[in-house]
C-alpha cells in the first residue's frame, strides 16, 4: 500500500521535524520574552518581534506539508489522525509564538518606566506556562496520554496565579493612580502567560484525541 | 470518480450546514453577551455561558464530520482545501464562542456594580467585530473573495475603536481608585472583541486560501 511507502514514512518524519524545530523556536520566543522584560532588555524585546515573521513562515510551510501529504498520499487511520493534528496544533503553536511576541512589545513599553515592583509571580507563572508547553510538545511526539494528562492537571495552577497577579495589581492601582498604566500592562502579561497555558492545554487535548481516537472514530465510521 | 459521488456530495453539504449552523449560534452568542451587559440583564449572561457546551458539542461533530469524509473519500483539490480550512475555521469559530461566554462572566461581575458610565464605544466595537464575523462566514459560503478582503481592510478601524476605549478607561481609573475595578473589567470586554475581529480576519484570509489556493498548492506540489 502507498501509505506505508518509504517516501511518505519520510515526509510524515519531515513534518514532525518541522513542528518540533517550530515548537522549539516559540519556546525560545517565550523565553526570551519573559527576559526582556525581568531583565529590561528592549533590545531583546525587539528580536523577538522580528522572530514573528519567521514562526508565521513555518506555520505555513507545515501547513502546505499537511496539504500536500493529504492531497498526494491519501493517508488513512493513525496516520490520518496525526495529519489533522497536525493541521490544528500549528495553528495552536502560532498564536502561542504571538503570545511571545505581544509580551516583549509590552516589555518595551514597561522598560521606559520605573519598574512597579520586582517581577517575581509572573516569572514564575511564565514557568508554569512554559512547563506546560513542553510537556505537550513532548506528549505530542512520543504518544504520551499520561504526559498529555498531566497538563491538563496543572492549568488551575496557573489560572490560580493569573487570579493571584491580577488581585494584586488591582489593589497597586487603586492604591495610587500613578500605577495604573504599568499596573495594566503587567495585568495583560499575565493574561497572555494565562492564554499560552490554554494554548499548551489544547495541544495536549490533541494528542489524547490522536492516541486514544481509534475507538471514537471506529465508533462513528461505522454509523455512516 | 468517488468523489463526484452523490452520498459524497451530501456529506459536503451536510459539513457547510453544520459549519453555518454553528457560525449563527456563535452569532447570538456574541449579540446575547452584549444585549446581557448593556441592558444589565444578568439572567441573560447566565444562559449564554450555560450555551457553551453546545458550541462545544458542534466543533467534536464537525471535526469528526471532517476526519470521516477524509477518511472514506481521499477528497483532492478543491474539495480537500475545504475541509482541510474547515478543521481550521471551527477552532476559530469555537473561541469566537469563548469569547462571547467571556463576554458575559465579565457582564455578570458588571451588573453588580453602578454603570461607570453608558456603554457607547464597546457597543459600536462590537457591532464592527460581528459584522466582521458576519461577512467573513458569507465570504466562506460564497467562496467571496472580495468580501473576504473587505474584512481584512475592517481590522484596523476595530484596532483604533480598542486602543481609544482602553486609553478613557486609562483616564478613568487614574482619576478616580473606585473605577479600577469596573474599567479593568470593561477593558477585558474591549480585548474580547478585538479578538473576535482577529478571528473574523483568520477566517477571511483562510477563505482567501481556499478560493485562490490552487495555484500556489499546484507549485508546492510539483516540486515534491
Amino acid at each position: 500500500m502507498e501509505h506505508t511507502s518509504r517516501s511518505f514514512e519520510i515526509e510524515l518524519r519531515e513534518l514532525k521535524e518541522k513542528l518540533l524545530l517550530m515548537g522549539g523556536k516559540i519556546e525560545e520566543i517565550i523565553r526570551d520574552a519573559m527576559n526582556s522584560l525581568t531583565e529590561r532588555d528592549s533590545g531583546l524585546a525587539q528580536e523577538v518581534i522580528n522572530r514573528d515573521h519567521e514562526i508565521n513562515r513555518m506555520e505555513l510551510q507545515i501547513d502546505d506539508l499537511c496539504f500536500r501529504i493529504l492531497a498526494l498520499r491519501q493517508p488513512t487511520a493513525s496516520d490520518l489522525r496525526f495529519i489533522t493534528v497536525c493541521l490544528k496544533v500549528v495553528t495552536d503553536l502560532e498564536r502561542v509564538g504571538d503570545m511571545g511576541v505581544n509580551i516583549a512589545e509590552r516589555a518595551l513599553e514597561l522598560n521606559l518606566e520605573a519598574p512597579l515592583k520586582p517581577y517575581v509571580d509572573l516569572p514564575r507563572m511564565s514557568e508554569g506556562a512554559q512547563r506546560m508547553l513542553k510537556s505537550s510538545l513532548d506528549a505530542f511526539v512520543n504518544e504520551d496520554v499520561e504526559l498529555a494528562q498531566e497538563v491538563l492537571n496543572s492549568d488551575d495552577g496557573i489560572d490560580d496565579l493569573n487570579r493571584r497577579i491580577f488581585q494584586e495589581l488591582v489593589e497597586f492601582m487603586e492604591k495610587d493612580p500613578t500605577n495604573v498604566r504599568r499596573a495594566i500592562l503587567l495585568s495583560f502579561i499575565s493574561r497572555y502567560l494565562e492564554r499560552i497555558a490554554d494554548h499548551a492545554t489544547n495541544l495536549a487535548e490533541m494528542v489524547i484525541f490522536m492516541v486514544q481516537g481509534r475507538d471514537v472514530r471506529h465508533s462513528l465510521s461505522k454509523s455512516l
